[in-house]
C-alpha cells in the first residue's frame, strides 16, 4: 500500500512539523495541508509548508492515500465531518490526539465507512502554531499507533511506515492501555505543573515577581509544560478523564505519604525515596529520551 | 572590608563551582578547600580545584577572611564546630543552604563570637560532587542574602560583593521571607517532582520500562529536579518544614479543585487556569531565569 498523498488538517505544533519532516524526507509524497482558521492558512502558505494549502476540508482530502487530523481532541468529531465528503474509500484516517479510546470513538462514529487508524507521537515542545513546528520533531521519538480489531493490517503497516520515515519509532498498542501510559507519561505531569505554577502565582506571602526571579531553584522546570496550549489540554483531560483520576489518585497518596514523613521528620522515609527515584532518569538519558547534558543542556 | 583569602567547606556541586568561580574571576583571592571525605579532598586536588586542600577543617579556615560552609544544612552545626578552632576572629561564615532560618540558628550557636551572615545562591543542576561543578554556574542567577539584625554592615557588603564577583546578583531578605519563598519556588517543586518520579515507577498497570520510553510526554521534565542529591534534599525538607507543608496545602487545594474540575467536565475552569500559567513563563523568560528555546534548548 503507497502513501503517494497526504493531507495533514491541522497546522499547529504537530501538524506542521508532519508537514515539515514528510517534505524533508519523502520527496515523492504531495502533501496538502488544511486548517479551520483562515489565518493559520495564511501563515502556513507563508511559511510554505505543504504543497497545497486548500482552504476547504473536503477539497483538501481528495485523491489522498492518507489523511491525519492534527486537530485538538474535542475537535476530531467535526474535523471527520467535515472532511468526510471529499474522502477516498479506501484513504486511511489517522490522528495525532493525546488520548486515543475516545478519538477512535468519534472517528469512528463520524468516518463508519472508512479505514480509521488513531495514532499518537509522544513528541512536542510548549510553543504552539504553525510557525512553532520543525521537521526534525520526531526523530528518535515514539509514535503509538491504536488501530482497532477491524483495521487492515496492510493499512497498519503504511501508517506506520510513514511515520518510520518522519523519523519515529513506532509501538501498537490498544487504545486503552495508551490511556493509561500517557496519563502516567504525560498527561499527570502537564496536570501537576499547571497546578503548581498557578498555585504559586497566587499566594499572598510571596509576590509573583519573587516567584520569577528565583525560579531557577526548580520552578522554572515547571513552567515549560505549563505553558503548552490551554485548549489542546483541555481537551486532553476531558477525554482521557478515568485514567487521569486514576493516576492522580495514586500520586495523592504518594504525595501524602511523603508529606507525612516531612510532618515527622522521618529523614530515612525520605532519604530512602529520593534516592529510588534517582535512577529512572538514568534509564531515560540511556534510552535517548533525554539530554545527558546537566540541565536539559541550558546555556550556562 | 577586602576578601583576601576564602575557605571553602564541602566541594560538591555548589562549593566546588564557588571555588572554580573564585580561581576564573578573581586571582588575587587565595582559595582553600576543605571536604570531610578524604575520597572528595583527593578528587579535588587532582581537579586542581583550589590552592590548598586543607585535611583538617580548623586547619582549612586559618586566616580567612570569609569561610562558606558548602554542606547540606543537616551538617552545618557539625561543620561549623569544626573549623571553629581556626578561625579569626572578624572572619566572616556564610553557607549556602536552601533554608536559612534553621541554618542561621545553627550557625549562631555553633558561633556565637563570630560575624555568620547565611547566604543562598538560587543555582544548581541535578548532578552532585566536585566533578559536577563549574566556573559560570552564579551567573546571571540570584544570591539571596539573609543577615541577622547584629550582623555589621561591611561584612554584609563584602559577602554580597564576592558573590557579584562570581557573576550572581544579590538579593537581601530576613531568613523567614527567604524560606518561604525557595519553600514556594524550589522545595515545593522539588517535593511534587520526587512523588510523580516514584508514583510512576510502581504502577502495576503501566511497567517501568513504558514510562522510561514515552516520557518525552512530558514526564520526563520532572526526572532532572528528582535526580537531585538525595541527602541534601533529606535536609531541606527536615529544615523547612513549615513553610513546604504550608505552601504544599495550597497546593493540594489548589489541585483538588482541577481534579473536580475535570471529574465534572468543567472545561472552561481548565481552559481559564492553562491560560493563565502560560504568561508566568513569558516573564521568566524575559528576566533571564531560563532559555527562550523551546523545550529548554534540549537537542532536537
Amino acid at each position: 500500500m503507497a502513501i503517494e498523498r497526504v493531507t495533514v488538517v491541522g497546522l499547529g505544533l504537530i501538524g506542521s512539523s508532519i508537514a515539515r519532516a514528510a517534505k524533508a524526507r519523502l520527496p515523492q509524497v504531495t502533501v496538502t495541508g488544511h486548517d479551520a482558521s483562515a489565518d493559520v492558512r495564511e501563515e502556513a502558505r507563508t511559511l510554505g509548508l505543504c504543497d497545497t494549502i486548500a482552504d476547504d476540508p473536503a477539497a483538501s482530502v481528495l485523491g489522498s492515500d492518507l489523511v491525519i487530523l492534527a486537530v485538538p481532541v474535542g475537535r476530531m468529531a467535526d474535523a471527520a465531518a467535515a472532511i468526510a465528503p471529499g474522502l477516498k474509500p479506501d484513504a486511511i484516517i489517522s490522528d495525532v490526539g493525546s488520548s486515543k479510546a475516545g478519538v477512535a470513538d468519534a472517528l469512528a462514529k463520524a468516518l463508519p465507512d472508512h479505514v480509521v487508524i488513531p495514532a499518537h507521537p509522544v513528541a512536542g515542545t510548549e510553543n504552539s502554531g504553525p510557525a512553532a513546528g520543525f521537521a526534525t520533531l520526531f526523530e528518535g521519538r515514539w509514535c503509538i499507533v491504536t488501530p482497532g480489531a477491524s483495521a487492515p493490517a496492510d493499512a497498519v503497516a503504511a501508517l506506520s511506515g510513514f511515520w518510520e520515515a518522519l523519523g519515529a519509532k513506532v509501538d501498537t498498542m490498544d487504545a486503552a492501555h495508551h490511556d493509561m501510559v500517557l496519563a502516567v507519561t504525560s498527561h499527570l505531569p502537564h496536570l501537576i505543573a499547571y497546578t503548581i505554577v498557578g498555585t504559586a502565582s497566587e499566594l499572598e506571602e510571596v509576590t509573583e515577581s519573587e516567584v520569577i526571579k528565583y525560579s531557577a531553584g526548580g520552578f522554572r522546570d515547571f513552567t515549560r509544560i505549563a505553558a503548552s496550549d490551554p485548549v489542546m489540554w483541555r481537551d486532553v483531560f476531558l477525554a482521557n478523564k478515568d485514567a487521569v483520576l486514576e493516576t492522580l489518585q495514586r500520586f495523592n497518596e504518594d504525595l501524602t505519604a511523603l508529606q507525612q514523613a516531612i510532618r515527622r521528620g522521618d529523614g530515612a522515609k525520605l532519604e530512602d525515596w529520593f534516592t529510588r527515584t534517582r535512577a529512572i532518569r538514568r534509564s531515560i538519558i540511556e534510552q535517548g529520551q533525554d539530554d545527558a547534558a546537566p540541565d536539559f543542556g541550558r546555556r550556562h
